[in-house]
């Protein structure tokens, strides 16, 4: 396999090195051969090159089985949301460019983690949900820009119902290989983008007659996430109700520090931690690496079809948890280990 | 005083009832006088005249000195977002002919009442917040349409310096009454509306040169909601984003049924409980009164600047609390009153 390195920024170089640490272990076992392509990204590449997502890291990417990636973004751009350069602009390059349209974002739950949670035990106990989120247009993509010499602002949402399909498509099937159930999560009562994610939907209902399916206002989701969390299983919806419903769940199992994702398209699938770049954390071997390892195990099982693979990295990470090999995030007041070495544990 | 009262539809005429007994005996005892204006809204305007805000409630409404407004909504409407008529249309079609720019909504809670939210204590604990909401602008009110044949669908989210101006400079004041810290939620890093929101709220600041004021994206404030809603103060934001991030925050006090809110226009305001119209609970006298109620009391406060008569409200209600004089909703196994009795007791 090659598969394109992206470490980025921060602590993203830190735990991308336990991740290949721990994907070598693994290939080396069943009998794989990886062949790691680092590309510069982020703020690192902005540096370099003057370019968050340079074009020479794009080829690495487009010619990969897959991309690894670690984590962007520096607290020298935080100030200046309209920075002529921003890494933030290199991630929606890469995944227009890359056509990574579908964002799958679990959120589940330890049990020697449960009380990490904001929420009480009962509530959360059982949380199994995943996420689909359109990643490739709405809003996010549509044309934007100032009139009025500047006094007027305007972002344009847009869809086609093409875009809807190939993003509900993987969210039935996510469904069949599940629970069955299919959340669309729209706000079909005021927006005419969602209006045409509903009735598409909808119209898709009878090509997966198993499924269930519940049409739900972004609003209600957003709190009965926080009040009934295990009472969803997949969810699908557009990019920018994925992006802040995704990160309200992420915290709501008190395992962020371990929350996987995976980007896809038609023709290859980015993996990375749903965490940040950490700045402060950088150089001091505390960040935790166990979300970007299994972030690996994802790519293992998805990417390569290789469920075993997968599975032998997530078992070694649960037993690592119960054997309290874990980084001062997890640590409670007993012994924490450093980065390197919980990577070298799992490997 | 005049005021517009709109019942609504489900459980709004009966909390509404509540809230006008309430607001009669604190008038007697303070020596005002009120005329109650009712008129059609929602489901039962869409009956009777075939307009969920038709133009004689409109002038009823204009002609007041403020508005009590019960629920709409009604499960007949649920299944087809694009009905040619819906309630929720004259609920926006009301707050952009009344101008009502401002949503103001307050997340806090009751001591007797904290075992009830979702967070574990030590989280929700203290939590005392507002938001403020844009509510007659962004992407609820920009073009949206088809087109392609109805294949592509797109709505668009405009926003004017001046409108930023007067939302922000709302809750700069709030922010000057309460503990001076105020928190600009957008999305700069994607969105052009989200820069022009940062950059007016920036050139702002040196006039209220002693608030403290930070700029949080929409994703990030989903999550802190959850992790440490007491971190919060005043916020102000967006209309779509207020829409999620404002239910999100309404169901982590574990008191929703208790939860008043107001939306402030330059000439007039209307104060409504943030639940729904509870279908279900309809002409069963067990609706929560209280949030009206409530409601009824930011009334008094705000819009006719009268602290003392508000207070009475809230003592009373707080009272009702100490001594279990609730709905079922709160009677948590103990004696349960109905929603006439709790408004009875109350007056
Ligand atoms: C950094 C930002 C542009 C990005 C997004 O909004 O998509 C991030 O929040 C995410 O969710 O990956
Ligand atoms: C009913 C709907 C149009 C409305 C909104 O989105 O504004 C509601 O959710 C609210 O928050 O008052």
């Amino acid at each position: 396999f090659n598969i394109a390195l992206l470490a980025g920024d921060g602590i993203g170089p830190e735990v991308i090195e336990q991740a290949v640490k721990v994907s070598d272990a693994v290939a080396k076992k069943f009998g794989h051969e990886i062949t790691w392509k680092p590309a510069l990204t982020g703020a690192a590449a902005i540096d370099a090159v003057g370019e968050p997502y340079p074009d020479e890291t794009h080829e690495v990417c487009a010619n990969a089985d897959a991309v690894l990636f670690g984590a962007i973004g520096h607290p020298k751009f935080d100030n200046d949301p309209s920075a002529p350069v921003r890494p933030e602009q290199g991630l929606l390059k890469m995944r227009k460019k890359l056509g990574l349209f579908a964002n799958v974002r679990p959120t589940f739950t330890f049990p020697s983690l449960i009380d990490k949670s904001p929420l009480k035990q009962e509530r959360i106990e059982g949380t199994d949900l995943v996420f689909l989120r359109e990643l490739t247009g709405g809003i996010y993509f549509g044309e934007k820009g100032r009139r009025d010499e500047g006094e007027t602002a305007y972002d344009n949402c847009v869809y086609t119902r093409e875009e809807v399909q190939r993003l509900a498509k993987k969210g039935f099937e996510l469904a069949m290989s599940r629970s069955k159930k299919l959340c669309c999560v729209d706000k079909a009562n005021v927006l005419e983008t969602s209006r045409l994610w509903r009735e598409t939907v909808q119209a898709m209902e009878k090509d997966y007659p198993e499924v269930e399916v519940s049409y739900e206002f972004v609003d209600a989701v957003a709190m009965r996430l926080v009040q009934w969390p295990n009472s969803y299983d997949v969810l699908i919806t557009e990019n920018l109700f994925g992006d802040i419903l995704t990160d309200e769940a992420s915290v709501i199992s008190g395992s962020m520090g371990l929350m996987p994702s995976a980007s896809m398209g038609a023709d290859i699938a980015l993996f990375e931690p749903i965490h940040g770049s950490y700045p402060q954390a950088t150089g001091l071997n505390i960040a935790n690496p166990m979300a970007t390892i299994l972030s690996a195990a994802m790519m293992f099982e998805t990417a390569f079809n290789l469920p075993e693979e997968g599975k032998a990295i997530r078992d070694a990470v649960n037993k690592a948890l119960a054997e309290g090999i874990v980084t001062e995030d997890l640590a409670d007041g007993g012994k924490a280990y450093g980065t390197k070495e919980v990577g070298d544990w799992l490997a």
